[in-house]
């Protein structure tokens, strides 16, 4: 099985339907390519097509952030396909932001974060390892609890 | 006319005046190049030379929010010329992150960060198309309203 | 003496032992190596080897803020040390991106910030000198005060 076609098996395997990156709901564009990097704007969740609402600390728990991130996770794939065609082209994930939206009593941001973070590292393995920062911030647009952003390198 | 020519044609009849960046308030610059990458500091928001103060949600509307991102634009413009001589060595904008002051009630960040956003893609037209992360923070330094940093390619 | 030298001199003069990274308590990793750019995932504030707790405008002055954000300075040090197994391989420190831990209330971020940005211009000269944002955040992992994240070009 050649190398592409492991990394669309394993999203198969995760049970992750790519989906086209969402029109921005304002005057920004998914991604941009420059060089070889890939920057991907901040990805917000959602849940059954729906803003994925909430903050840690207030109404939502870890183990749901967690999960929050996960889906942002898929929606960034979704994203890098569309931005490559193929996820083969992906060289590595350089760099994960992970905005956690947090109330000041809420110290678990890097467990939240670890829902995107394993994911990545599921699909493209040791080329999905990443640098990354993680922290809570007063609010997030449109309410969501988690929003990502990320830096991919290409072939 | 040139390209050039055309991008400071808009600027003049977006009635912007050019700035040399602020003299940073501490041990950083205000730019650097880096390959064909030039990095921005985060530029805060000014009003009549004096710091924009104001927390979304708590003092300020949504509206003026968008207006102090788009005076942060302005000063980015002026930051870009700084740095390149001439704004048609710029390939394109690649990447803001904005910093919106605001309570945890606020949820309209991306609103905000807009009004630095269609400056942006009003003065460069499509390579003023960029990635971008808005999100709401604890406060900014100097209590001011809003903070953009911004990364852009050259030629 | 030369200048592989030189920053190993100043690193000593300054008092500072080089530490490898921390293991990431998380998935990701210390640094990604891209091109000629070197991405630090964020170092948080540590103490005699605990993580360095507080919060800026509640239960922690500005002063001691800033000796946190140099403390992480010296971490980062480490971080590139290890990464590049010679420091003077690094061309120049390009953005260097500071979250404060802070209330509502705290506007002197620039001022905790300076203690990375200082130590960093004193150990790598000219070349230390970078672009740069720094904010404050509802709240960071673990509950430490201040978080950095770093951005270095390699020669």
């Amino acid at each position: 099985m050649s190398q592409d076609q492991e990394i669309y098996r394993r999203i198969a395997d995760a049970g992750i339907v790519l989906r086209a990156p969402a029109k921005p709901a304002a005057a920004y564009v998914p991604f941009v390519e420059t060089g070889k990097l890939l920057f991907l704007s901040g990805h917000i969740a959602r849940r059954e097509g729906l803003v994925w609402e909430g903050q840690l600390g207030r109404d939502m728990e870890t183990a749901t952030g967690t999960q929050a991130a996960r889906a942002i996770a898929q929606d960034l794939l979704g994203t890098l396909h569309a931005a490559t065609g193929n996820l083969a082209k992906i060289r590595r994930i350089v760099k994960v932001l992970c905005l956690v939206n947090s109330t000041s009593a809420f110290t678990e941001h890097h467990l939240v974060a670890n829902g995107c973070s394993e994911l990545l590292e599921e699909i493209f393995g040791d080329a999905g390892k990443h640098a990354r920062s993680a922290f809570g911030v007063a609010q997030l647009p449109t309410g969501t609890c988690v929003e990502v952003e990320l830096v991919a390198e290409l072939f």
